[in-house]
């Protein structure tokens, strides 16, 4: 299992506290906790319920094989019954006793309980949502939906989860008492926003028995579940800002949506059984969509993948589930968890950026980039430029530099390098000459500075070498949003194709997640400056496809409220055949992982999420779960490796399928020169009348398209047609990937739907 | 000469800065500035005016004695003609030239010109200035006064300075014109409120005409003026802070009075030629109040005293002149420049207070007091307690603490020392313990931390010592009001008695003078992290006696909105004999530089300002020019000398006087260990109605007190009474001081017109 780095400071600083944290104890354990899927068809009629079944199978096995003195983990135990997303239970198990336990009656599978690790308000107005018109009025705002965020829990006192608005709606008799109360937790806490805050650590203690738990509640000793949820779900809070950044009204996607929160990530780790306890509990609270920041940067068959086996059980709910893409980019092949039931999301860039503006002795001014976190005096201080320093390398190189002087450093190092070496300095500024793709992405700033691109890089240098005495004078604290070009996909996104299911492309889309401002706790970093002064915020700004995952589930919501009959393919089929692949300069949406050439399906999925379309697609490409369950038979997964994800046996493998009624297209060639792949798609009007569409594709290069029939006529609402698409591929050149599109365009214009073509070589497993 | 210095470290930084661009250049000169004043009344008729009268005076000693081949300086040359506060005229002589000067027909006298020095918006709430009631409905606001504001220039884009409100006012049409532009002034930067802004360099420049100056133009490059400004006239702008402090509207005390700037002192130095040519300027304007925020710390007689001299005109044009009277307390005969004719202001506290939250791991919680300008985050870190480094008075020392703890400083050493080394540490935070005084009076706070008192300590220091594992959290940017007691007298606020004229009570009255929050120049340092990262910001908070005046200044404006036919003696008689002696806990105003014990009129002069009951005191004190010149006759000033003053010889000397109509009492002792002084006075009712007075008397220890009637009949509005005051004072001790007051109170209690008594040793001169 991998992690999906938040790309921020704050977060190494996390990582780092959490390692700290884990080495505390490391004792020899003979049991462990394993995750074990039953069969409940089988349960016997003596058992008055699963959890007896369950109790009952780990309490048999007290006579199993020899053990020790140890007196927590004297005897196997249940750590949690799962049965809603899950048939089974996880329990503290020897290897003796988990053997025994295979043998029982309605034994599915079982594996090792996994360590998962975590993946982060301009963004409403990026998204053209608005008062007036659009989804916001057409859904109420996602009044009475609730979003799910499974995370590190939730900071409850920040604003954003005020109640504002929301309280002449009823809260459901059923989430009484689900405001879980620890030693800091109160029930009161929980609100019409908030109305439900549980937390799951079963597994992580049946793990770490020694462990002395800092916190025994949902609270968030962390931020990033504080963080996700306001950007879903977070109320209206003016005058909100990031040290004197970003100022304005910071509110979720959809701003009257509930929240209900289950903790399952926590400092001391981060087990698969409270995750799947977490995502069971959801279910049963029925929860309409849930947000998932969080993932296995590893090739994991879905039998074996909590994340997918948790999610079917969603799904089969009518749950929307968006999932974090990852941040392993901006390779191919580097997205993992590609789950065929889930929203898969990419995250890009917002229209917006910090400026930094540098004013030489000579008058040329330059706009660069800062997030220095305090209104800086840099005024008319001389500029030290020395080529050998430049590289601004080291703490020692910088010590030469004079302490009232601005250093000039150069692209001949890396800039993150730099800025660390900076912090430890004691430079009054420096200037970053810096092409990094990643500069966009990080909060911090840690002393004052300005980054400039390697375009202005000559004239600075010039002056400073030139002028006998250069100066230079700096503004921070400027936010400037209509940036172009917006979005792009961010550097760190995690690209397709997917190795776990081939013949699927993802991510799905692509949503804001850099620098997205959103809630924080009071009491953890939310900027530095120097080396080790730590500065406060009730806002923060973080970057991710962790911070883009819940835009999308925030989008859902409102699908969810405008649309309650929709099942949740539809909703992704909605926003996927919406999605824009333009950019504010109406081109297409480049790729800083690619040096700013136009980003591919592989990055950025079906294009950049557009809320208001989204509301009214004309068509879309539904799915029930049968047709999923085809897919996994195809790929030839034992029965119990099925039952394992579907918990029933209600579903069957008559139909096998490589392929499902998605609103994407990947075509796989192998080493031979052509490839011919036919896709079958079914769509259903969910346009308010009859409705004629016209095929319009845009053909890939090497291939050749066929589309039939061209043209679809739907007579009425809900009506379904079916159509083909024949790519053919023929070509000398291996290796390459080549785009296209194929889109059914209503005869009068009002509707489009879009799905991505992707035709690229067979991925080597 | 000394420096009235600001008790901020920014003033620090500029004084630094100041002696560096001093150092420049120093040239041995021949010729200096000397400031002639001349006698107009003998001017000869062939002149058309005294302009050419002076400039003839100074070509024509061409001819007197050698010169050196110094370009510049190759002849006399005349720097300023005065025609309004001083006949006469400042040049570049030779000691030979000015010999021959003295010889001139109409010479009075000369000296040398000199160099002078300078001397903070809670504080209309403080003073219960409120839109519902009072002076500020009955005055207007104080519109279309006219505050002249003789300082270092102004920023002119300062929100403080736009107009809004004002513009329905029209300028007269005699300030067309008087913004005067430089290199970065612009004549559109005055408006109805800031009508104009001059500026004076030509004294400066012939001292050192080598000088490059930096800026040619009445803009503010230091921040003092604007700062000055801002407080006593400064508009409506809302939502200002000092780094999350002190968070408010910002406003003067006189918001819709026009302001006109003078600048007089330069970076590069002030000189008292320019200074008289500012007040020159003024009075030509039209001006109807006058702060000045600076003056000389030496004993100059009244006829060597360019603030003497040139406030002498101001008051016979009835204008109000506030003075700061100097940050060089708390000793006794601290006090310089005791002008019988201005309004001489001490410095007390704010009902305000910067609190730094401690909380430790055992759970106490400790108020301290903070201004460290960023939100910190000091959460659960170790407390580091050792009695060998608890002096923290060296950065050496310093560097044996951990750089992640709090480290404790005890009160065997300086608090501002204790700052010092701490600001060049790399500690996470400190916890000061200290009784210094004068901690409420420095805006500097440059690491973490907070400052307790010495009550808190032992208990702090126990817990450190005691657990295992002590620990602390703090919390920044919190703003108290309604502090007790306040206000309280400052320590560094200048004591009488006067040495200049020792039978006048100098100061007159106290008004707010630390942290007070105005106007900045967002290019100068508002505040500082470490050692060397400066901060900038639009509004600053400083204190000194330079910051106490403008409030009097603006509160005099406010007065001569009310009452346009009051003079400036009648001005300050009513803010003089309302001025309440208690604070907010309604006990005697207690002395910061006296170990809290109650402070004397000595310190506080009548007590703290009280706006709304000094716009209606019932009875003043009125003052003639003629009544000043009887003091001078007194003291034997010669006729030149008087005529130095009062450039005309109108007045006379038939009638010299010790003692002036004054609402203040002071009677000094010699060694004998008798005395009876006998005080004659004259008020005048401005109530609207008849009116019976009787008096109360506090009797100073030691001594008996008769005056005589003791009951005053006003038969109607402007009607004049007098009395006498005989105080017999019989000790044994010598060197004792004592305090009483002498109060009318309005047979209906509607008026109390109270004045301090001071019965103190004779000052050895």
């Amino acid at each position: 299992m991998g992690s999906f780095i938040e790309h921020t400071l704050l977060y190494s600083i996390f990582i780092t506290w959490l390692l700290l944290i884990h080495q505390i104890r490391s004792t020899a354990v003979e049991r462990s906790t394993y995750i074990v899927h039953m069969d409940k068809s089988v349960m016997p009629k003596a058992f008055i319920s699963h959890h007896h079944w369950y109790t009952s199978t780990v309490h048999s096995l007290t006579s199993v094989g020899p053990t020790k003195s140890d007196v927590s983990r004297s005897k196997p135990s249940l750590v949690y019954s799962y049965d809603n997303v899950v048939h089974g239970f996880s329990a503290l198990l020897s290897r003796d006793e988990l053997e025994a336990v295979k043998k029982s009656p309605g034994f599915v599978s079982a594996y090792g309980d996994r360590q998962i690790k975590l993946r982060t308000t301009r963004t409403p107005e990026f998204l053209s949502l608005n008062p007036s018109t659009g989804i916001w009025p057409a859904s109420d705002y996602g009044r009475d939906v609730i979003v799910g965020i499974v995370d590190t829990g939730i900071w409850p006192e920040s604003q954003s989860f005020s109640d504002g608005g929301l309280t002449s709606s009823p809260i459901p008799a059923k989430w009484k008492g689900t405001c879980e109360i620890g030693q800091e937790f109160n029930a009161s806490m929980c609100n019409a926003k908030l109305i439900g805050a549980r937390y799951f650590n079963r597994g992580l203690l049946a793990n770490k028995p020694y462990l002395n738990l800092t916190m025994k509640s949902a609270r968030d000793t962390f931020g990033h579940g504080t963080h996700c949820a306001s950007i879903a779900a977070g109320n209206y809070v003016r005058g909100r800002s990031y040290f004197g950044y970003a100022e304005g009204t910071a509110r979720g996607i959809a701003p009257r949506a509930r929240l209900a929160v289950y903790k399952v990530d926590w400092a001391e780790g981060f087990q698969s059984s409270d995750f799947l306890a977490g995502i069971d509990q959801a279910v049963a609270d029925g929860v309409d969509v849930l947000s998932l920041s969080f993932g296995f940067d590893a090739d994991l068959p879905f039998h074996e993948n909590p994340i997918a086996i948790a999610t079917f059980g969603a799904m089969e709910n009518g749950i929307v589930v968006s999932h974090a893409g990852g941040n392993t980019g901006p390779d191919f092949l580097s997205i993992f968890d590609s789950i065929p039931w889930t929203v898969t999301v990419a995250a890009g860039s917002i229209d917006r950026s910090f400026v930094g503006t540098l004013t030489l002795g000579n008058g040329l001014k330059i706009t660069g980039w800062s997030l220095f976190p305090a209104s800086a005096l840099v005024e008319k201080l001389p500029l030290y430029y020395n080529k050998a320093l430049a590289s601004c390398n080291s703490s020692d190189l910088l010590a030469q530099v004079p302490s009232s002087a601005i250093v000039i450093c150069d692209d001949t190092y890396d800039y993150f390098n730099q800025l660390s070496a900076i912090a430890n300095s004691s430079v009054a500024a420096a200037i970053f000459i810096t092409g990094n793709p990643e500069l966009g992405t990080s909060g911090s700033f840690p002393r004052p500075g300005v980054a400039i691109s390697q375009n202005d890089g000559p004239a600075l240098i010039e002056y400073a070498k030139t002028s006998g005495r250069p100066w230079a004078s700096m503004k921070f604290q400027q936010t400037v949003v209509g940036t172009k070009h917006s979005p792009t996909l961010e550097y760190y996104s995690s690209r397709g194709p997917s190795r776990t299911y081939t013949r699927l492309l993802k991510p799905d889309l692509m949503a804001p997640g850099s620098l997205v401002l959103a809630a924080w706790p009071p009491n953890k970093p939310a900027s530095r400056i120097g080396l080790s002064m730590f500065l406060s915020n009730d806002y923060t700004l973080l970057s991710g496809t962790s911070m883009a995952a819940p835009h999308v589930a925030g989008l859902s919501a409102l699908l969810k409220a405008a649309h309650p009959d929709w099942s949740a393919a539809a909703i992704r089929s909605a926003m996927m055949t919406t999605a824009n692949p333009l950019d504010n300069s109406n081109s297409p949406i480049q790729d800083k992982g690619q040096n700013y050439t136009f980003a591919s399906p592989l990055g950025m999925g079906s294009g950049h999420i557009d809320p208001n379309l989204a509301l009214d697609p004309g068509l879309i490409y539904d799915l029930t779960p049968q047709e999923y369950v085809n897919v996994l038979c195809y790929m030839n997964y034992t029965e119990k490796q099925i039952l394992t994800v579907t918990r029933s046996r209600l579903y069957n493998c008559s139909n096998p399928s490589p392929d499902l009624n998605y609103p994407s297209f990947i075509a796989l060639y192998s080493n031979e020169s052509t490839m011919v792949r036919t896709f079958q798609r079914t769509l259903t009007n969910v346009g308010d009348d009859a409705a004629t569409y016209n095929v319009e594709v845009v053909v890939p290069i090497g291939s050749k398209v066929t589309v039939s029939p061209n043209t679809l006529v739907f007579g009425k609402k809900y009506e379904k047609k079916s159509y083909s698409l024949t790519i053919e591929y023929e070509s000398d050149e291996n290796g390459t990937r080549a785009y296209g599109s194929l889109a059914w365009v209503e005869d009068n214009g009002k509707h489009k739907v879009r799905s991505p073509i992707v035709v690229t070589p067979e991925v080597t497993l």
